[in-house]
């Protein structure tokens, strides 16, 4: 016997399809909602539809903004030689709160996969390429340090270096407060090769 | 400077409301939003709205509902002299589940908890009185074993043993599987005081 009301049923199949949230989970958020006022689930159903029909990606860089360009590559203060390639919208604003780095992005949206069937066709590597087309000094490859990452990294430094465009990696080490003893071997043993004099 | 669209921002600020959703989840469910059909984020949105605004609570046992009276309520097969009582409906599912308990529930929506001022008053306890009018046999208690629940088994049971109407509790134990040495002390103690005979 169905137990719950129909519409709570679908409202927790519905939210079970979202990434990270389980049958359990689902459930505590499908009963909040039921207890929430009216007018708040309204604001959020209209914002999940609102954000998914009108946000659009940037012309230049790819990431997600309201606009044709976002803030940072209609910005004049920024350096538009440098550019930072980042599998996505979070990781550039990642960097952007270091408040360190004053060039321009290219949002990737993904990562080289071949186990996923994800093909450099399958993310903005072509419109990276384009945007090479105009003067541009440096090309700073911030993907994960993943597999994908990594491999992602090696793909487009060789596709790059050929144009004579100086391309680098951001560097790999001990995280900043990271206790030796719980940091994997790999990781380890790139801090020491990247070792610096002090 | 603002580097999420607009949408996006008012997305994950919506998100955050829910409950244990942080910051990090809530961006992470907004940009698979984004990614996701049109349609698909309209589905959702729209079962959010609807299970708001259809679903009610059964007339007799106070759980959530589409129709005046749940299936349970409505089944002559169930034992209408027996009544569980629990703190909400994920509860009263979890009973049904066990495919053990044939008679009706209470749905309390809540616990007493004086430090969130949550008395008496604000769950279904008047309702519950009001049901002992017809003939009941036996409430069994199946609060949560905590602070709260206690709490509240405690003051029903008060409340309900003048009228003469048996008032049973769901026993605490060790978990089935469960192992000893990760158990609490209280737990063990209780189970030590309901130990039955082999």
């Amino acid at each position: 016997m169905d137990l719950y009301s129909g519409y709570i049923n679908r409202l927790i199949g519905e939210l079970s399809l979202l990434p990270g949230i389980g049958y359990k989970t689902a459930q505590r958020l499908a009963f909040h909602m039921i207890n929430m006022p009216k007018e708040s689930v309204k604001k959020l159903a209209d914002s999940m539809v609102e954000a998914r029909e009108k946000v659009k990606y940037c012309k230049c860089c790819y990431t997600l903004t309201d606009n044709d360009l976002c803030p940072i590559c209609s910005d004049n203060a920024r350096d538009h030689k440098q550019i930072m390639v980042v599998e996505n919208t979070r990781d550039m604003n990642a960097y952007e709160k270091t408040g360190r780095y004053n060039g321009v992005y290219h949002v990737l949206h993904g990562a080289i996969n071949p186990s996923l069937g994800t093909g450099p066709n399958d993310i903005k590597l072509k419109e990276l390429i384009e945007r090479l087309e105009r003067e541009v000094d440096e090309v700073i490859i911030a993907t994960n340090s993943s597999i994908e990452g990594e491999t992602t990294a090696m793909y487009i430094s060789k596709l790059i270096k050929p144009t004579g465009v100086k391309v680098t990696r951001i560097a790999s080490g001990v995280p900043v407060g990271g206790e030796l003893e719980y940091i994997d071997e790999v990781t380890l043993s790139r801090a020491l090769d990247a070792r610096v004099e002090l």
